[in-house]
Parts: structure tokens; C-alpha cells; sequence
């Protein structure tokens, strides 16, 4: 069951039709998942933001480093640049490189880019190595091609899938998570959608209820002592019209989202945020000879910057609730135990 | 009452002894506060690192900039060279020159520091002029070398005084919060205070309680749209031995804090945290030949990024709960209704 | 005589009319001169980007630090939002403040700006404290408003003047200088003017000639060991259509041309450029709905980074050439010795 | 010949014994060098910045992005945690991915690695795809793995070798370059090494000669109408004991060597530094429970930033001077003139 499903309302607006990041018109999900016995849980999630060549038809972006302990690929061409020109792929920390591999076939492969000799890959991970033998690196570059190829528009598939396959959260099994939020007519109508790989730690809390606490598993607790490491990939995407600027202050704002949720960037989390922006009106088109563009003024943001944040905190507890118990090659991490959590939470 | 007293426990870890920034041994505070008629609510307050020439003692520190919509000056000094060399003084927007030459005085006032040619004077600052005249600009220089005067240990004056005189936060009274955590002794027993000029806006939570949304008071709520804006600054002094580096990283996690109380860091908000360390083990002394320092190693910071976002969501929450009813040249700001907040939270 | 006159021609690219940072039209240059008998020598310098009400219609701007010891104010702001909302100010160390506040009261007194309560004024600074009695803090705010009153577009005086009194550059006496390129029609026929305050060291180079070496007046030097430090502020202001993301590549190639001459950016300098654009393509109106703009794609921006660099190169040459030998509070500094010079680069 | 040997005499500081990176002492460089046929003109250089498991025993380190069109991984690690744990490798665009592979193996396959399941893969490149059949992507995990097997001390090949095999410098043939400088007792004694990777373009000059000027071949110019884009990727190594703060800082300066020769950091320019450190006072052991570190203070930096600046200098000049004529897969190109260039240079 999804957060909302149990009644969880995260913040006070309204989710999109799917509650997920496909509710951005344009933007689809693919998942390559593997499981393999106990040794092998990883896989593969890319996110792509529009249908048609990106290389070509570049989309404005921005990133934020909440905590740089991670080896995401590309920050400093959009950063430069202020866009992404290739789908963006999450995977586990090892396979990056095959992920990178992968992403410059899937470019040089595609119509009209024969001729290109230069790709800024995207790829993100967080690092499954406790339930998956990471060291094995069985991602190939074909099941990166294979998630680009699957990704379509629609629900997305939650909780033990993709690149959230083998991943743990606040020391119960995390994974991939979304949601959305859809701003008042007045603040412009505009959709933000958030994809989440979650695998980092902290004092779990549950639209506010102190759950990590509670449940005494959580982040310096004697019993545990849980290193809190490990990491989180967000991914923002809108179709409010911004620029690379703005973007980067809403992935900004994705990490107050992750912080809601009891997550403390710890030293060894690597938690990184890209945003980007599906408008038209900002798109860069091959062949024209300016850039024109027409985006939100800053005055005009902040709603914005809160439908980031609601969507964050839902997408990560979406991450969690998802999630299955799984035994893996260190051992089994569980499930979120839903019935104390429902306990938990009624009595808020 | 302060959020403790009415039996607010935010996080895991234990304050220290004055639940304030003073815990961490040898920070002063002083304010100066200016309440006249319903016209003039303003004022300074002053954090020192230590009793010593601070300019001749520099420490390490490191800013962060949650958004930077605001006029914190002195920060690309501190960021280039890892340390603070004056008091760090809080006040109004429009009062930031004066306070900035009133340091320029005081170092050069101090024995010692009769041929200093350069100051890097660090003074940040929310805007309140809602309640207060800000065009006014009664702030004089005499009034920011008076707090740096009165600075002292021990408890820490909290609501309407020094810098938090007319502030607002999320529609209610803001102003000055403190409160500190302690780390368990197996993570090095080191103390983190947090000092907070509150000014800012979202979507109240106060430990989890969806006040905000409870009372209809919020941004993006029909009734008020408040626009959200206003800013926060956040000064998180430790004991712990930390590089600037390491600084950097603690004052980011004060924005985790800050997300819990339901900011959202909006467009027009000044969200800055400056972090230092008292540790003398990288004091940077006068007449050494080399810096030689004994420091945390990275992976040995996670235990004060967690007590730097208990401490800041304490601390804000206290800025509001100290905080008196105003009433000011645009109007009358309430203080948080203490008793529906009682019963929110009691229900939790 | 300035550089050019004496046949020194740095780069491949054609100055504009002026050879001044106002030959990108509606950028206006105002000094406040202060020379005293040998005490005071010190000033101000303000850089408008345009004749209208700046507060109002603010300009996309990006500030790049080459080496942050240094006090400029307004750094955060500008890289938060992407814009300029006031005049440029340039002083001594010790006179921010005054400046600073300066602003305020010029923003304030303008007609439609009576109810802003908030003011990012930005204000550089070098240090003259060799030749002027910078502890004495003889600018007043009038002095900061007569620079900006005095503003005009045309000619800009050059060498001991504003800013530029009494600051000192490789040993020599430093100042202001100016210049410019524009672009051949193929690359858009665009202006880049600008404008520096020279008061740094190095080993100094003219278009080339290893002037300082030749001389034996450099950094590292056994009779000299000048200490290399001081700071240079850089103003670089264009018409090409530019958001504040490539002003801020703009700006970060002015100091490519501070290289050129010799300057090493030492650890005691604040080299910060400050870079706008004037295009009403992209100006910020007021009022309108959406931001709407036609700017230059990234692969456009190439010859305009070449501009900013042999006109930065080119405008501290002439802020050497321009000024005058000066007897100060702590010594008198020697103009650079123009015969000297003239033989070297005759020779090359 | 070298620069040096041709008579050209960068700077006033005086090189180390090699006049390469590998006077610093225990850095190691290897090459694996592919040329075959018209088609192949590739490479990798690996640079080691001691003889221990690097893994084990990270130095300190810092990155700065001159410009940042490329695909450097390890960024944001490194600048988050202050050092580096592989060897750093430069290789083709293309081959990033390849190589990061390969650094993985290498660092699992290292005693004491055995369990380590995550690895901060640094590898930077240029874009050869002028001489190159770039997207044969030719480089596999071997050649990766021999250049750093066959990395050593003492002389270091130049020109067409590594990683530099097929690189293109102001359009003439770039490649591999290295240099360094020794700075007098009285500042430390330290050694700064430099290695580049040349492959960008602008405005030739040769210790201030404008040989690109002179020649008609330069950016901009009609007939050639080069873009000036590709690459440039520097290594800076020092013994002298530095955080990672001024490493980054000294990082920053091999851009203003890079200025000096003409050099312009345009937009498809993938201009990256990475200065590390391998002074035992700094290095990061293994097992201690504090890092205990002794660094030059701030003040005592300057030397280091002209010796990076000189060094860089003659580094890129050397990659021409020691770079052959070579036939590729789109065309030749030519070494650079050397009996034109002599003729220029002499009548300095």
C-alpha cells in the first residue's frame, strides 16, 4: 500500500492523477529488475523527460548536492551547461560505469545523432552492497538500454524495483518511491513529480510521528548504532516553465523534503538531487539562432518549492511502504512493520 | 514556557545544561533591544566564538546559504579562508551597514589591533519591517557595540529581544530561539548550541503537529496567502575540533532543521547558517610557523550533523514559544496560541 | 597616455569608441576623488548599468570570486536571484559600510521605490592603506551619491580617481582603467566593456613583456619580497543578450585576463568580478507576468569570453598607464616608469 | 625540445630536477599509448600521488572547474570529503566510463580493498575525435590497468603519448606536458608539479609572444574561424603540507597559467584541475582516531600560487613543444612551427 493508501496526507496540496513523477506530461519510467536467489538484488531505473531525441531537444536542469559522498556522473556539464541532454539513469554504486557505457550507445544510436562525439551520462546510484553481492557487478549495459526502452508514461511500479531493488532506508528495506503535487490554479496550475532510490538513514519519522524512535531503530540508538550511510537519488521533474537556476533551487528543496523524513545526510550518504523542467517554453531547440524563452519569474517559485518538498517526503515514504521483505547476500532486512506503523500513526 | 517545558522533546539526543548556544563553552550572546511605542521593534544580538581578541584568535568556520535572498556580509572571506575574525552580529535588513562598521570599530578598538587595515566584518540579518519601522534605521553603531558588551554565558534571553524584536514567523511572533544537544559520550561527548533569529514561513510543524495546516494559517491557505517570504538566521557554534570543511557540512544540516519546523526556504527568504568551532585544538593562533590542528575525521561527523538539526528545530520552535504578542507599525502579530498548541500536541 | 597610445595593442579584437566600459550604451561612470596632503587618498567609483530606475528593472548579472579575501557585499543575492538591483560601488576596505548604507538611501529616495523595505546594495572595495589613511574612514555617504549623481556615459576618467586614488598594483601605483571590445558583426557585433580598480601584485607582464622581471619588482623578489597582496575588482558589463548562468562564465574569464598581466590572485586578495548585461532582451521589467527573454545560446558565448579577456587585460594596463606617481601616508608609490617600459616593448 | 631547452624561461621560479610532476616526491606516471593506423590515436595516463594503497591511505585534495563542458567523474566527492582514493586517470571522452571500470578492478584487486564495495573513480578526459576514430572506443580496462602498472618516477614522456595521443592545442598537434617549480628556502622549499593534457584552443602565445597572432591562426580569425573548443585537464601535485581548502585554491591557479597562454576557457572547453598533496603532515592514515594534521597557514600560500601558474605554463607549452605532426582519422595536424616559433621568440 502506498503512504496515502493508509491514510498518510503529506502536506496540504493535492497529488496529481497517479501520485507519481509520470504525472508530468511527457515524462516515463523504465525499471530493470534483478533478483537473483539471495545474492543478486539490483537493477535499473531511467527516467526520461521528454519522447523525443534529448540529445537534440536539451531540457533546462539543475542539480543539488545535499551530501557529496556518491559518484553521480555529469554534475559539472549541467551545472555549466544548465541542461541534460541524456536520460537519466539510477543504478547501484559499482555499475555506474556500465551505466555511462550504456548511455553512450543508447546516444550515439539514436536518429540524428551519428555524428556525436560528446555525451554528458547521467547516472546516479546509491550503494545496494548489503542485500546484493555489489562486487559481482552484474549490470550489463543491456539492461540499462533494456529500463530506457521499458520506461512509458503511467503508474509507476514502487517499492523493490529498478535501481531500488536491493537498497535499505532507516535500516528497513527502502527502494523506489514517487508521488506529485499539483499547484492551485492561481499559483499557476503547474505539476512537480518526484522519483526517489532510497537508501540512507537517520530517525525515521512518518508525516511526523517519531517512528524511528519509537521502534528504538534508528540512527546513535545503542542497540544498533546504525551507521546511518548509505544514500538517496531524487529526481524532480516539472512543467513549470524555469530556468537552470530555479531548477537547481527546487532540487534544492527536494533535501527539506528528505530531511521531514528523518534523514540526516549523513557523512557516507551520498544524496544528490536533479530537477528539470519539461515546459516548451524553455526547451532548447536545434537550429534556432537565440534561446527564447518565457519562465516563472523568481517572485513566482515558492509554490513551487513546496510542492517539492510534499512530493519528496511522499515519494520517500512511498519508497518505504513499497517495500518488501527481502533476504539478501549479508542477511534479511524487513518490510516497514506496517501494522505498528498503522498503530503509530491513527493515534496522531 | 520554552518548547521543553511544555513537553516538547525534539529528537534523540540531550540538551546541555542551559539548552542553549552557551552550552558550548566560552560562546557569549548579547542583545540589544529596542521596543518604542508601537513603531520601533528592533534590535542586535551578538555571538562571540570565545573571550579572546577574536580578530587575533581567529576559529574555524564554514556558511552555508539555504537560500540567499539577504544581505549576510563577510561570507566569501569566510569561505576562502576556513575562519570568522569578529563577533557575528545579528539585526534588521536595512540596518547591516551600520552594524558592519560598528565591527570595524570594535576590532579596531580591541589592544592588540591598532594596525589592523581589514575587516571582515559578519553581520547577517532578517527583515522586520512588518512590526518595525525599518526605514527608520534607528540601529546606531552604539547599539551593536552595547550588545557585543553585555554579551555573557549562561542562559540566553529568548522571543522579542536583540535581533528577534519584530520578527514574524509563519504569521505568529518569531525572534530569538537557542538550544544545544550533547552527544553521547561513545561519540566523543562533544555539545552543538544552535542561535536562531526566526523570520520566516511555511507550513507550521511543531514536532511532527501539523499546527499550520490545524489552524488554516500556512502558506498557499485561501484565507492568508502569505507569501512565505521573510528569512532565518541560524549559528551553530560546537565544541567538537572540526575543520572548515567539516563546518561547511554542519551548517547545511541546520537547514534539515529548519525543514522540520515546515520551512520551506522560499524565494524571498534569507536562509544562512554560519557554523564554528571553539575546539582549541584548531584555534588558529597568532605566531605559529604552521596550522597544526587535531580534528574529527569525516567519518566521525554524522553524531553532530544529527545534534545540529535537533538543536536548530529546537531552537526555532523556542524562538516562537518565547515570543509575546506585538503590536507594530503595520499591525498586531500574535503570539503561537499556546493553549491550541497544547492540545495538538497532546493528542500526538 | 593610456595603453593603446602607446602602441600597445592587446589581443585580436577592436576596442569600441571610448575604449571604455560605456561604449556598451547606457552604462554610466561617476568618481568621487579624495587627495588630502599625504593622508588621504581614497574615493569612490559607481558603475550604473542603465538610466532608468534600477530597483525597478533590474538587470541579469553573475559574480564570479577569483580569490575571496575581500569585503564585497551583495554576492549572495545576485547568485540567488541572477539579478542587480542597484548601482555598482567600488570604494576602500574600511568604507563599505558607508556605502552600503549610501545605497540604501539612494534606492529609497528614488521615485516608485518609497516602500521598499529591502536593498541588496553591492559594494566592492580594495585596500589603499599604504598611500591612504584608510582607518581614518573619510567617506561619507554624500561622497557615495555624488559618485552616483556625477555618473555619466562618454569618457571615463582613468588612473589616481574614485576608487582608484590611492591604490597601488605590482609596486606601482595602481588606479582605475577601462577599456573595451566589440565584436565582428559575424559574431553578433556585440560591446564588452570594462572597468577595474587595480591595487594587486604578481609579476607584472605588458602584452607579454616580463616588465616586473625585467625591473626586479615582483613577488618573491629578494629586495622586494612584496607580498603580492591587495585586490582587484572587475566590472564587466555587455549588450549581448546574456542570462545571469553565462554572466557568470563572463565573469569567470576576467580573470584570465588578470593572469595576462601578472597577477596571481595571491591568498590576501579579493579579486572579484562582477559581470551585467544592459540587453533589453533580457532586462527584469516590472510588472509583467512571466519573464520572457531572448538570449544567446551557450555555443554563442565563446568570442564574448575572449572580449571580456583582452578587455580586462587591456583596462588594467591602462589603470597603470593612467596613473600618476602619489606620495602617501605611508610612503610614495612611483607611477610605472613609461620610458622604461616604452623600451622594453619597442624591443619585442 | 622542451620549452626550456628551446631558451624559453617561464616565470622567475626555477624547476625541479625532471622539470615534471614526478619532482614532487612519489608521484608516478604511466602511459598506455595507442597508435594504429590512420584511425587510432588515443591513450591513458595515470598519475599516482604515492606508492601505498592510495585507497587506504587517501590524500588531500581539491578540484576547480575552470570551465565545465566535460565529463570528469569523482567531482563531488572529492570537494565533500577532501581527498582522493584512486589514482587519477585521463583518458578520451568516451572511454570515461571504461576507465572508471578499470579503477574499480584496480582498487578491489589492491591488499587490504578486499571488502571495499565503494570506490571514488577519478577520470578525466579530452576529446580527440579530430585525430581519433573516438567512438571506435577503442580503450579497455587493461590499458588502464597497465598505464598505472607502468607508471614511475624520474623523466616523464611528453607530446603524442597517453592520454595525450591524439589531442589538438590552439590547432596544432597537443598532447601530454609537465613541468614544475621549486620554491626558494625561504618560502617553504616545496616542490609544485603540474601535468596537462592539452587539447583547447584561443589565442596562442609563447611567454608572452603572439605566436597564434602572428601566424593568422587563432580564434576567431577569419580564415580558420576555429572554435576554440576541446579541452584541458591539469594535474597539480606539491609536497608541501595543504588542506584540502588550499588545494582547491591552488587549483584554481593553474587556470591563470593556462590564461597565459592563450587560453580562453570557451564553452565546450572541458577545463578541469585537480591538486592534491602528498605531504605525510596531511596525509589520511588509516586506523587513527583523529586526524592530526600541520598545513601552512592561509598567509603562507602565495608561493605555491605562482609556482602552479608557472608550472601549468610551461606544462602546456611543453605539450606542444614535445607534441609530433600526426595524420588521424579527419586530417593531419601539424606540430607547432618550431623554426617560425624560435624565430619569433628570439627577437623578444
Amino acid at each position: 500500500q502506498r503512504a496515502r493508501e493508509m491514510g498518510i496526507k503529506i502536506g496540504v496540496l493535492t497529488p496529481g492523477k497517479q501520485n507519481a513523477i509520470t504525472d508530468v506530461k511527457g515524462v516515463k519510467v523504465g525499471h530493470t529488475t534483478l533478483h537473483e536467489g539471495d545474492r543478486i538484488h539490483t537493477g535499473v531505473t531511467a527516467i526520461l523527460p521528454h519522447e523525443d531525441n534529448i540529445f537534440q531537444n536539451k531540457v533546462p536542469a539543475g542539480i543539488y548536492i545535499g551530501n557529496g559522498f556518491g559518484k553521480l556522473t555529469g554534475i559539472s556539464q549541467v551545472k555549466e551547461l544548465g541542461n541534460l541532454e541524456t536520460p537519466i539513469i539510477l543504478t547501484n554504486t559499482m555499475s555506474v560505469p556500465t551505466a555511462a557505457d550504456a548511455l553512450i550507445d543508447y546516444t550515439l544510436s539514436q536518429k540524428g545523432n551519428e555524428r556525436v562525439k560528446s555525451v554528458n551520462f547521467l547516472v546516479g546510484e546509491t550503494n545496494d552492497g548489503y542485500l546484493n553481492d555489489i562486487s559481482a557487478r552484474v549490470i550489463t549495459k543491456q539492461h540499462v538500454l533494456d529500463a530506457i526502452k521499458n520506461a512509458k508514461s503511467g503508474p509507476v511500479e514502487e517499492g523493490n524495483v529498478g535501481a531500488g531493488s536491493g537498497t535499505v532506508c532507516f535500516g528497513w528495506k527502502g527502494g523506489i518511491g514517487t508521488s506529485s503535487r499539483v499547484l492551485p490554479e492561481k499559483s499557476g496550475g503547474y505539476t512537480v513529480g518526484v522519483l526517489v532510490q532510497s537508501n540512507y538513514g537517520g530517525v525515521l519519522e512518518i508525516n511526523g510521528v517519531p517512528v524511528g524512535k519509537n521502534l528504538g531503530k534508528h540512527f546513535l540508538h545503542d542497540q544498533l548504532n546504525d551507521p546511518a550511510d548509505g544514500s538517496c537519488m531524487m529526481i524532480v521533474a516539472t512543467d513549470a516553465p524555469l530556468s537552470s537556476r530555479n531548477l537547481e533551487r527546487l532540487a534544492k528543496r527536494a533535501m527539506l523534503g528528505l530531511a521531514k523524513t528523518g534523514g540526516i545526510a549523513s557523512n557516507g550518504s551520498g544524496d544528490y538531487v536533479i530537477a528539470f523542467s519539461t515546459a516548451e517554453e524553455v526547451r532548447i531547440k536545434p537550429g534556432s539562432k537565440y534561446y527564447t524563452s518565457t519562465e516563472l519569474h523568481n517572485d513566482d517559485t515558492s509554490p513551487l518549492f513546496l510542492a517539492t518538498i510534499e512530493a519528496t517526503e511522499e515519494a520517500l515514504l512511498n519508497s518505504l511502504f513499497m517495500a518488501q521483505t527481502l533476504k539478501g547476500v549479508s542477511g534479511t532486512v524487513e518490510a516497514l512493520p506496517i501494522d505498528e506503523v498503522r498503530k503509530m500513526i491513527s493515534k496522531k
